[in-house]
């Protein structure tokens, strides 16, 4: 295999908004750069509930890394997964059995769901980070209404039609609103027993209100647009379990068969890959420069790093935070290579907060300036599709918008992967033997009279 | 559950085109419709290799039956498989348990491959008729390259750079343009080792010709086209054995990682649910009315049934072919309801063929005229977009094949599912083993010099 070329090698691991921003700002320098990433594609995270709820495909929100940095040959892509970080001999480890070598390291590994020490909640209660957590959701969410509609036994049918969405952050708001939507207009009519207008959903927080990172009124203007939509949200509570088919929330015994846990995340294993200090979520503190303390060569950015900031905040998890520390990394590194005078510490800027709620809602926090309703909601659309990584990607999210726009959402309901019922153990014996019971026409499906 | 309307229920399994096309036309009757099908989609199938080669997104050649139907509230979906017909207690049974009555059942369960007794090869070979076919195939293709990029091996690199069509019908056909552009333009310039462009594309098929069903004229410029664009046409020649790295043809042995099986169908089980006289593809045989002959409550339609033409043709296994008799066997049977006379014979109508080979190539055959090249390329683009069941899909595909045609085809390269390489026995000890061994810089993957 070819030997590491004489400029310095530059690994980054992770392609999401830290990495790739990085790595975009990094490749017209003589460098030599090494992605690694366990997926082909840079996933845009923040529409990930619209794959859930069946409103955009996955290739609308995602497009290949190699395509992304196709024009830089100083760039190449490892599809790959990493292991372990060997300081001392400057190397990654992944699964497929290799060892990169690097001069310096950018860690933008992100984080995944946290439980909170209750893992076991994860097969009932999945997470929205993937484009398969997201595929899953769409199938669990659809099936749901498809076993309802054949569904005999009320109380089995009420938890299939009832959806709980726990974490009231931005994702857990923007799912319960698009649930809603999805409910209340994109299936009506759809069904013939059931009607979909009359599922439940409940957001649960524990804290005192939603979007606690926006000001309060915009989370008041959050939290009526959903009451309006009919979303149910209960505050200051906790979650106690969650089962197959129900949820615990103290003292109450919910019935649901689909249950969205967007409560926390912790950082992904960056932390003990290189033996630093963390803080609870896992993340990587890092010094003023993105650099782990005592190893000049190694920098954590995005979800993966605790930062903070010369102004005393800490950066938030989002990804114009991300991309911000990537561009600062790759910023600072260019100044050493280049013996120039490095970059005062990284502050992140808030350049604003944007979520939607559903048809036509939205609210925008610009710090001085704020705007909610029917032109935060545009503001909110324009902005999402700006941000998109590639014009195809902009082109069809605003065609799919355009269109649910148009139709009140009709939108991309495929159940893909296993289709057959999951049943409740036990649950699909029952149903075979009442139905074998009363024997004949009555156990057809039909429309109801 | 409820009763059974006091209308007679036309039970159709299957939502493909013949089924479909038999829903929509008798929706207006007095006629309670009840719809089973294994997914909740109806599948524009022409199309389907556009998503094994990142053309095109699953929910652009999908379109749910609920929504199809959703105005007919006498038409119900059920998202279920059939296992069994009995004739006896006029009933189709379940995998979910149920037990459907019907007045009169239309039968449109289509086809699946056709390995010939070669069960086997399937795991190595897959086919290409659902969405999970298609988007496990695109993952095989871009992983190979993936793998490619990586390998150390010349024969194993060589083989993940091997793609075999076997069968030149329309799929074959059709999906070998499809890599070759995939190779030629898509991915070029992604890699920084390999050389997608020098992938080797095999076409085999035991006929003298390609494209059979074309004019010999047209199978020629088919065949012409896909030499142009690079594709290998091994033609009079049976495949021998498919292992898990090579296909052997004669004494050839072909090392190939990805293989694809476009060489056979065959027909569903409905003839062993009705104990019915079969052909050897396993397709029942119907009666001039595409009556099961002895049954004048059962219709059999599309790739399930083999029928013979008035005119002594047999009716081929082509989407405009089943959406014939769907409608057909829609107006038998409203004749029958209505007491009037029943119409003539079904005789399919050839109203012409289309197949692409690639940018700016494809054959048209209309009997009396013909066209190829450009002018047949825009023809099969816009009739497949004016096919498509949905004014949505019709949008999307419009605006991502406008995009493809700008770019040169910039796609939907997305690996999901399982990401990690699928290594051949011992293959990834043995690249392990052998990377420990250069142990330094020079396992590291970055571009060659």
């Amino acid at each position: 295999m070819q030997n590491k070329t004489s400029s310095p090698r530059v690994v980054i691991i992770g392609a999401g908004f830290g990495g790739l921003a990085a790595a975009l700002k990094l490749a017209r320098e003589p460098v030599e750069i090494v992605i690694i990433d366990r997926q082909n594609y840079h996933l845009f995270q923040p529409l990930l509930y619209q794959v859930a709820t069946a409103a955009l495909s996955p290739a609308d929100i995602a497009a290949p890394i190699r395509s992304i940095v196709r024009k830089f040959d100083n760039v190449s892509v490892l599809l790959d997964t990493v292991t372990d970080v060997q300081r001392n001999h400057r190397q990654v480890k992944t699964l497929g059995g290799r060892r990169i070598e690097y001069d310096y390291l950018i860690i933008a590994t992100g984080a995944t769901h946290n439980y909170f020490g209750r893992d076991e909640w994860q097969q009932f209660a999945p997470g929205l980070k993937r484009i398969e957590d997201a595929t899953d959701l769409r199938r669990r969410i659809l099936l749901a209404f498809e076993q309802a509609e054949i569904e005999e036994d009320a109380e089995r049918r009420a938890a299939l039609m009832t959806f709980v969405i726990v974490g009231a952050g931005p994702t857990g708001v923007e799912m319960a609103g698009a649930v809603a939507e999805l409910t209340r207009h994109t299936l009506a009519r759809d069904f013939r027993r059931i009607r979909t207008e009359h599922a439940r959903i409940l957001l649960v927080d524990n804290g005192d209100r939603i979007m606690r990172s926006f000001p309060q009124s915009l989370s008041d203007k959050a939290h009526r647009s959903l009451e309006s939509m009919g979303v149910e949200l209960i505050l200051n509570t906790n979650v106690d379990d969650i089962e197959r088919d129900c949820i615990r929330i103290g003292t109450d015994r919910i019935p649901s068969r689909t249950v969205v846990w967007s409560a926390g995340i912790k950082a992904s294993p960056a932390g003990q890959w290189l033996a630093a200090e963390t803080d609870r979520a896992g993340r990587v503190t890092v010094d003023a420069s993105l650099l782990l303390p005592n190893d000049e060569r190694i920098y954590v950015i995005g979800d993966a790093c605790a930062h903070l900031n010369p102004d005393g905040q800490a950066t938030p998890g989002l990804a114009p935070a991300a991309k911000q520390q990537g561009q600062y990394v790759a910023r600072d590194l260019k100044a050493r290579l280049h013996h120039k005078a490095r970059p005062a510490p990284f502050q992140y800027r808030d350049r604003g907060q944007l979520a939607t709620i559903g048809r036509h809602s939205a609210i925008c926090d610009f710090g001085r300036w704020r705007l909610s309703g029917y032109l935060g909601w545009w503001l909110w659309g324009i902005a999402h599709i700006y941000f998109l990584i590639s014009f195809r990607n902009r082109l069809l999210v605003a065609a799919n918008w355009l269109w649910s726009y148009v139709t009140f959402g009709r939108g991309i309901r495929l159940i893909t992967g296993d289709v057959q019922p999951d049943p409740a153990p036990g649950r699909q014996a029952d149903a075979r033997s009442s139905q074998r019971n009363d024997a004949d026409r009555s156990a057809a499906v039909g429309p109801s009279n």
